[in-house]
């Protein structure tokens, strides 16, 4: 069989969304991903990982985890998601982690001030605009003609606007209360937390509001003397973790890239200060090698480096790890240099010594931290993104989804040719033999070529079919996914094939 | 060396505290299990799974997983934890799933109900039950006097009693308000639910309430569909799901048997009304047994079938898998025969047919589900306590926790008997070639018998040790944890010899 023409998945920003579209609609369809609560009509930014999408995710956690722990240096923890509010103080979440909000004065409603541009309507809005640029005058009136200058679709940079709050709160006389219809009637805007609040135990107060963990960060550096204390490790050491985290985003998007609720894969290395920059750059060079070990393309990954006048407040150095979606080139993990900062705080916070005693050197400090923060549910959308491909075949078009067989969702499929002359049985025992060992699926569905297109689609490496020969000789044709070539193997040589090839 | 005496984890009442006690001590001075922000003085319910802790609970729910998705007729699923609201009130979480609680009218603080008794000391709960009782007169006297018959000790039912709605209001009379001291200034009791709410998007209303899911397995069944559809399943089929759940207990108890933030493994499994009973019976067995198979102490399991007039309102019939734990019998897991009760209530809520359809008979119906609903943290908890054994060897006590191979954190230890000579370079070989494959674990230091102790508590089913032996012949001492028996296997063999004894 010849690859006649393969069309590789272009990246256009015109072709975005039809792109992205493609995917999102093929992650339904073959069980990848489902939208949260789809029948109630989905829950927005909240994604369900399906059949194929929860062992693809599965495996990208699996294949993270060993890389991680399978380490003499680095301890694995699990810390839960409700976590006691000081941390949260400690760490600049509560004070920072912010957005303008106003209330309706009329009937209280509460709104971001930023998303009140939904309520008004597009003709409604062009008119406020108008009527905005002939009242706006002297600061207000410059700060608004920039924006109209950098921006110059003005109503699409509307929320925008609304965002540089001198200006939102002039605008708000216009606006209408999306709750109560009230013209106008808002509050000064104040400040929102993008954390997922709640209350724990029987009293709904503000002394038992808890938050849902924005980052899952924080678990491991409260931890940080428990577990060094009980696995009696020296520094360097790290502290790895795979968990859920939650942010109230108001402007979810592009699929799995922006949701409310993700999952991270986060390592905190713990060094001597003074050796900061060789952990910093020996774990900036491993991780990117590790989504290349993958089989991610190595041209669609990229370092963004951040300019030292862009540090985010804890960060002595900081870079992107950054994948080219469709949408352009975003971020699928981020290595930082946190410095001492968040062990400090929380040795402030707590009043609890997190000091480390290097019984060498006999010093005592703050070790600094080299942070790994990946996110799970993007690096599952870049390695979506990255392994679909659609080739023309003979002068048929098939969509492939080329995994890496360690993380293919499921590793081979087993076909009888036909339905009947035995082929069944001895498929079924293939079956049987390879299922305690491997992900495996069986079809005897329609005809074989039909098959191999479902299971290119479902990203499975390797296709097993029994068929006339096999009754003769015991052997059998395992067909690769990507180059489609066929090779006899015999039956009681399957698994060990197999495992060879997963390594 | 002889195992002179064995001195089994005694059950017994009076001891339940001294040895829950001591295995707390142990899983946070080993790593096991930490208080969820100790560092600020910890958080109620909620626990952090440190570095032994995360391997054990990693592997308990690996093994669920293949034993329930490396099967032809169960798929996988990994929903959201947050959730449509609308999900909830189909469940009847929303209505049922409450507790009392009232208002100071004072200082508005909200309490529960049944926790006011917290709020008064010994002393004055004796004063006021007994001014309770003189007060009391016609149905609420009779009430409380046949509580005060069943419960001989009042002080320890005082809770009970306040639950008792009726009662609760008149006593609240002579309670202070915990928060601002003000007596007996409450509003009627009113319903609080269990689930914790939060709020999505920028409006903070009762319109953008959603719930941190308090059961995985409303995920599941509002994508019975899409599962079904994009595997393209016949039933009957399962969907599997491992994730997280929160409920907003007041008595969180036992370590990690009642908490806040817990881990369910669970499997639903979609039949035709028609089998119900059959694959009930299937799965109870099946389950039961997964538990034994994985080396839980066979008659400290049981089940407890929930009698007909003890059903709860979706259930047609249910068993809890109970473990005996040194506080009593308690569930691990429940099966339950859920009926047509949870996609009938989605249909109608949702307006969305949930019917299947049979194509061999051309029936449509909404199929049964038996669900399978397992605590991970609960059966972490069982396993670790299981596990946990004291003897006496050779006059000396040793503590050994011994997990089943397939669950144990670290797979084999491996020491070098002398810290020179060569043999930490041949451990280090040792641990390079292992270590791709499994979690182990290099110590050089202190005695071997010492190495030996910390390894029995970590649970550590292999310990090898390079000595002046290996040096002449390549082979090393093997001791197994259990009988402590050694045997010499050759180096060449090692990673063979392992994976074998780890099947």
């Amino acid at each position: 069989m010849n690859i006649t023409k393969t069309v590789r998945f272009v990246i256009a920003q015109k072709n975005q969304n039809s792109v992205v579209e493609k995917i999102v609609s093929l992650a339904k369809r073959r069980g990848f991903v489902f939208q949260s609560s789809e029948i109630y009509g989905g829950l927005n930014g909240c994604w369900d990982y399906g059949p194929l999408g929860v062992e693809l995710l599965k495996n990208i956690k699996e294949e993270w985890w060993k890389s991680m722990t399978y380490r003499e240096d680095v301890e694995g923890l699990d810390a839960s998601i409700l976590m006691h509010p000081r941390v949260w103080e400690a760490s600049g979440h509560v004070e920072n982690f912010t957005d303008p909000m106003i209330d309706c004065k009329q009937c209280k409603a509460r709104f971001r001030v930023d998303t009140l541009g939904d309520a008004i309507n597009e003709k409604k809005k062009k008119k406020f605009i108008e009527a905005l640029s002939e009242r706006l005058s002297g600061e207000k009136a410059e700060i608004f003609n920039r924006i109209k200058e950098l921006h110059p679709d003005i109503n699409e940079q509307f929320e925008r606007v609304l965002e540089t709050k001198g200006i939102a709160f002039d605008m708000l006389s216009e606006v209408n209360c999306p709750n109560c219809g009230t013209q106008g009637q808002f509050t000064e805007p104040r400040s929102f937390n993008l954390m997922f609040k709640t209350f724990i135990g029987s009293v709904e107060s503000q002394d038992s509001v808890v938050y849902l963990r924005p980052e899952t960060a924080q678990g491991i550096f409260v931890n940080f003397l428990n577990v060094q204390g009980a696995s009696r490790q020296k520094l360097p050491f790290g502290i790895a973790q795979i968990g859920k985290a939650f942010r109230n985003e108001i402007n979810t998007k592009n699929f799995l890239f922006r949701t409310r609720e993700f999952e991270q894969m986060e390592m905190q290395y713990f060094v001597n200060p003074k050796d900061d920059k060789k952990y910093y750059d020996e774990w900036k060079e491993r991780r990117i090698n590790w989504f290349k070990s993958l089989g991610m393309t190595a041209d669609k990954l990229r370092f963004h480096d951040h300019p030292e006048d862009k540090l985010a407040h804890y960060a002595k150095e900081a870079t992107d790890i950054e994948y080219e979606f469709p949408f352009g080139w975003g971020e699928i993990e981020g290595v930082h240099n946190r410095t001492d900062f968040d062990l400090s705080r929380h040795q402030e916070y707590s009043g609890k010594s997190q000091q480390y005693f290097d019984d060498m050197t006999k010093e005592k400090f703050i070790p600094y931290i080299i942070e790994t923060s990946a996110g799970a549910s993007r690096s599952f959308m870049a390695f979506l993104i990255d392994a679909y491909i659609e080739e023309e075949v003979n002068g048929e078009q098939r969509v492939v989804l080329k995994f890496h067989p360690k993380l293919a969702p499921i590793k081979a499929a087993i076909f009888p040719l036909v339905n009947k002359d035995g082929m069944p049985e001895v498929a079924r025992k293939i079956e049987t033999e390879l299922r305690p060992h491997m992900k495996v699926f069986f079809d005897d569905k329609g005809a074989v070529g039909r098959r191999y297109r479902r299971q290119d689609e479902a990203g499975t490496p390797y296709c097993v079919t029994v068929d006339t020969q096999t009754l003769e000789d015991n052997t059998v044709t395992v067909r690769e996914r990507d180059s489609m070539a066929q090779e006899r193997v015999k039956i009681e040589d399957l698994l060990v094939y197999f495992l060879q090839k997963l390594k």
